[in-house]
């Protein structure tokens, strides 16, 4: 806890990637190896229940755990001799095949996975809710003209439900990536010393621990390690895709745009010297968030290039940094949470923001209407002039091209936003269609 | 072309990537979507024809183009503008619709994607090599014994053969992911001035375009970048995989350690005044490019925080960002296909170095033979003892135990590498079964 | 060259790192080696003078000189190769002392910062230039008021010439910091093939060679990279420094803002379809290489970590890494020098936009004016009730102020933004003095 | 705490950089403020008594505090919010004056400030420990030959002290670059809201107010954050520079080479079923935490590219990145210092790798000495031959040569260490000149 704790992060993944939760699930994982051995006779039932039931994070003295893992070099070293002293108390025969034929980054690795595991348990239930805000958004501002920009200049008309759905799928992909490598990812790593595995630690074994954790088997994949850099990855993949959320919404609560608001909060965003403030508090986190996750997934992916059958240094690199990652996007997905769930929307503003070109943004209707009478190239010469026209003497294009006696009849509907939306409409209506909700 | 182009780069992927590759598939997706348009009758089928047949990358003033592209701030502008004036050449009309209701990004984007094509149409065989090229080191080395390391320090007896397959297994998994992911990649980009598309930018239209381009097609995706920056993150994936290969063979290869050598070439790597040196300069360029992918990716996430509808200037960075990202991992590829074609491993000198340690690599083979008879307690202690005696009069491990008169039969046999690889063979069998190879 | 060399890279920049430029300064090392090694007395001063003749870039055959750095690991090794062949066609003698006692990394290390310094000798004047400009606008906007915004709301008056007084700051520290370190980066690199020297090349030796080339004498830095990595870094102070600049740029070109505008250019930034677009292609090329700096900066620190006395992969990985750094901070450095030799300024639009808020950016004037007379809570107190009856009402805070007979004189001045502006002059005046400009 | 905090990080720097101690440190600029504001008259002398008096940590309800910084978007809101509540309780006129026409930014950039500067008073001694250590080491093996290494192959030698000695330069440069930038570093930041100043933040005010608190005075730098950006950059030149030590160490370590060990301490490092391993654990400390600091110096840099007058996200973004910068850092300082007290250096094993290579690393030796004589020509052809026959029939170079009847006297003087170590005594007793120790 720093802090920024709450401003930053998620209550829910703190917990899940807490010390207590990591060594209970490193616990976990010892016990399932005794009741794997003994399913397969390497070691007596007697035994792996003596094991299973010290495996009890309350029983461990953590603070002795911390120091003692500096000497290790990592946390299953001095986690082993906690419980192997706590097993001997009750059974000194057990004691003997506690941790039987495993190392440490099998007990560190499988736990990691656990804590995977427990984290999308979490998240893609956020995010089926973020896309469910998004899709009611899209439905609800299906017809909601605003101006569209590019490189935040404006451009012509699109609706927001547009802007939402488009949010929708980036969120969607996302979300079907990290569903559909799930299953690679989580599997048990079983390797002993040096991954070639040992009597101990048998296929059949390694079966058994399987089925008791509901993780899948592999071979040993110590210093392969593509599947937990590419979870990274994919959260990372999330973190830019929500991060551009934040980056619209704090674009569009400018003053000078204020087309959309993060909700009101007492004591949220408000200055007491500065009234007119509305300061995007949370679309702020978000892009901190968002700005953060690149380095770290740039630090994942230099612990790859691992010596030998473990690394010295990047295995011990990737741990933290995996979790930064997934407490930063945690938050970012409880952010846009809060911030979807009470966005404000001024559809009247968006309108009038829509003028502020003096209808410039609808020369192009103009042109291709007129070309259909006077042909392309001088339609659009004498739009051209028009523009031209109406920029120099700040008057509106249509009033410019009202005196202008022009082989055109439907002026009026050429400079409404509705008519300029395009394939909107339809694409929103794909976009839902896809996405089921 | 830089100095260090044959050293770091892959010729086949410089040509994919080239300038020239890049603007003749900017010109197939103009030709195509005047071929859809017509299609639909959106425009005159003769004017299709004009425009496809003018889609000629030998008629483009290039130079000029770059130089535009400064004013315009992407290559589809100037590109448009001597299209249109080729199309003016032979047909007045079919100049204006050129490009018809298309932008810039729509034009990029879809050449990216076919680019891509290109690159993965090259890259997926390659990786088969690898494999296959793994896959037969692994059945040639099943049953050479050597050291494995951890922490850089001799642990336990493993094969060659299964280090090999550990490698396959990373290589297999990274192109499965490609695989995988490529279907929701090869998509057209079609939306049109700000994503909203128009009345000559149809869903049948976009349809028609993506058939003729043999791409997915789909809604426009302008500023959400999953897949890309997705792809981006595979490839890193996959040179940090083949980066681990290069780290070890370049361990491997230390004159104290000399398992295996990289091949020779006349003129490679060698020294006329250091004769004994064989550097490891394919290795060292395989670990030079993927040192410097992690920040690459990290730059490609970073451009996913977009502005609105296109940015200014995310979009940008993307470019180079990607294209350098394939041209450095085209080069990792085939700098390992080369390393692993030509590999020298030296099975006799990985047996020697089994005995460096003077047998305490074998020193837990004692202890769990003597545990059967003993007790695990007491054979711990006893091996123990005779580990401290053996490190300090620097003798065999063996000959110290041999004058201890232990209840143990088979000493020879414990003190044996091939009795020592665990479940070596099983791995290697089941990854081999896995991959198919 | 690519597509995008115009829009992103100096010409300038791109001559000085070009190959030729590069081998050229390699070729001069050789030269002063040679030289400094006949003033020693190590080698006859005929052998020194045909070296030096023979030292001539457009004597070497550059595409063999590619092809064989991949088989050597570095552009030294064939460098050597073909200059031993060319000062043996004049004087077989000579050809057996070219490059005596010295390593590949002793030239291409001395050549990179031969580079390094012409690149100086180009970029320092260049933000001399900027900080000209910037004082220039500064003394010519000291007056002229702006909204002042933070979290890209609204907030409180400053000055135009503010804002460009810190733009100027910024350039100016990191240029400072540029000059600080040259002396350190400024050294030749002599250490043979181990970094221990030898007989040839002696410190006396290593003196003249310094002398020479005008660079400081130094012990051996193959692996301590501090210096050539800190110079990228400063690099990227630089770029982060000048995308402020284009950031702030972008956004102050918004269609809603449009306080100022990128210079016009024929064909630039246009859009004929959409006639009022006044696109930042300058501001989006600044930031676009601002987005990809800080990566390669990550990739520079890991090249840090080298192994023993001369690294596989780091140092390689090194080249094009701070050549591609020093590429794109001189695209921005040229980037940011159009857009500021060009920028338009609209002071009344910057007025204009000062009453966006109602009054309500004036809010704590009245507060601590009216705190004078009847105390700060309840002034505080009475101007947050106006605020709100302004808002609610959209009423300028003005009006509904002058409708509560408060005790105060003077509510017009309170409501000018001249009168709001703090010590921005104050502050403009300190920075201009400090700067020397 | 995490479970690895005592592996990765140091007690001094988590003390200082404990939310305690920014608080505090946030509370002591407040109370200079008051304190100045009195000096010069703005506000009552009891007033700033009576603020100062309150600014005790200990009367913070942190909890809270944590809670509202999420509604505030930063730390020293609700801070302000406190102590404004506490000073009240006191005297309701104090408390309308606590933080004056100061602005969040304003003390939350100053305590960090000041909490950079306790963390240079601990850090700047530490380096200068490791300096005396590394002298002493490069004293203590100023002539301990050993085998310099190169691609990581055996190449010529040196001397152990050669290479601490190199160590040591780097350290020493990054130490002068900290303490060279430290004046620009530790300056105050007093801008108020927009960076303006005010009349409450006067130039006088903030003169005061740096000298209260013993930082340079300044104007305002909210959104130029070259310094503490170039300070973070500094810290990650550190951990590169130490970095490379542990690299080093770790593979001196290895069982096959062995050259020095990190020193023993109980239950470090050390295996019950592989008595032969000593892990390197303190080297694989400082390289995870040389790993991860390069990725956390990107997202630094990313965040300089800040908006208008304070950005929404940028600025936090680099919060507890640099502080992560800061704290891995201090990890890898207390470790490296750890690493070098304990180090244990075995010469004796360093001569015995030098023969590994049956000689050839002296065939430059004879060649030069043969050269003499026949010329070099001629020379290098024989040795070249030698050495050939050497290697085929694994016979020691020494021995081939003495049977070529070669014009030759001193054959055992060339193949000895001390005399192959080139200007390594030079060249150290320069580097302990330079470095004043």
């Amino acid at each position: 806890m720093s802090l920024y704790t709450n401003l930053f992060y998620s209550e829910a993944a703190r917990r899940i990637l807490s010390d207590e939760q990591q060594l209970s699930r490193m616990l976990a994982v010892e016990a399932a190896l005794a009741q794997a051995q003994s399913r397969t006779g390497h070691i007596p039932d007697s035994a792996a229940q003596t094991i299973a039931a010290a495996c009890s994070v309350q029983d461990l003295d953590i603070d002795r755990l911390r120091q003692d893992t500096a000497l290790g070099g990592n946390a299953a070293i001095p986690l082993v001799k906690q419980l192997t002293a706590l097993v001997r108390q009750k059974d000194p025969v057990a004691a003997q095949v506690v941790h039987l034929g495993a190392t440490s980054q099998d007990i560190v690795d499988t736990a990691t996975v656990l804590q995977i595991r427990d984290y999308l348990h979490w998240l893609l239930p956020q995010l089926i809710r973020i896309e469910q805000r998004l899709a009611d958004l899209t439905q609800t501002h299906r017809q909601t003209v605003m101006i569209g920009r590019t490189l935040l200049q404006q451009a012509k008309p699109i609706t927001f439900g547009l802007k939402t759905a488009y949010w929708l799928t980036g969120v969607r992909e996302v979300r079907r990536r990290i569903e559909q490598e799930s299953p690679r990812l989580l599997r048990v790593q079983a390797g002993g010393a040096v991954g070639g595995r040992n009597e101990h630690i048998t296929a059949e074994v390694v079966a058994f621990l399987a089925e008791l954790l509901d993780l899948a088997p592999a071979t040993p994949w110590h210093t392969q390690r593509e599947t937990l850099v590419g979870f990274g990855a994919s959260l990372g993949l999330l973190t830019g895709t929500l991060g551009k959320i934040g980056r619209d919404v704090s674009l569009l609560m400018q003053t000078e745009v204020a087309e959309v608001l993060e909700g009101k909060a007492a004591g949220k965003g408000g200055s007491s010297t500065m009234p007119h403030k509305r300061n995007p508090v949370t679309s702020a986190a978000i892009l901190a968030n968002a700005t953060r996750v690149p380095g770290l997934i740039s630090t994942l992916y230099a612990t790859m290039v691992q010596e030998h059958e473990r690394s010295a240094g990047s295995w011990h690199a990737e741990w933290e940094t995996l979790t930064d990652i997934m407490q930063l996007t945690a938050g970012v997905v409880e952010k846009v949470i809060d911030l979807l769930t009470h966005l404000e929307v001024d559809a009247d503003r968006m309108r009038h923001n829509l003028e502020l070109t003096n209808g410039l943004i609808y020369a192009e209707n103009v042109s291709l209407a007129l070309a259909g009478k006077i042909g392309k190239a001088a339609a659009h010469e004498l739009v051209e002039q028009a523009c031209v026209v109406a920029v120099a003497e700040k008057r509106h294009l249509k009033d410019v091209l009202s005196g202008m006696s022009l082989p055109l009849t439907g002026l009026e509907t050429l400079f409404t936003p509705d008519y300029s939306t395009g394939q909107s409409a339809a694409i929103i209506d794909q976009i839902l269609a896809e996405s089921g909700l």
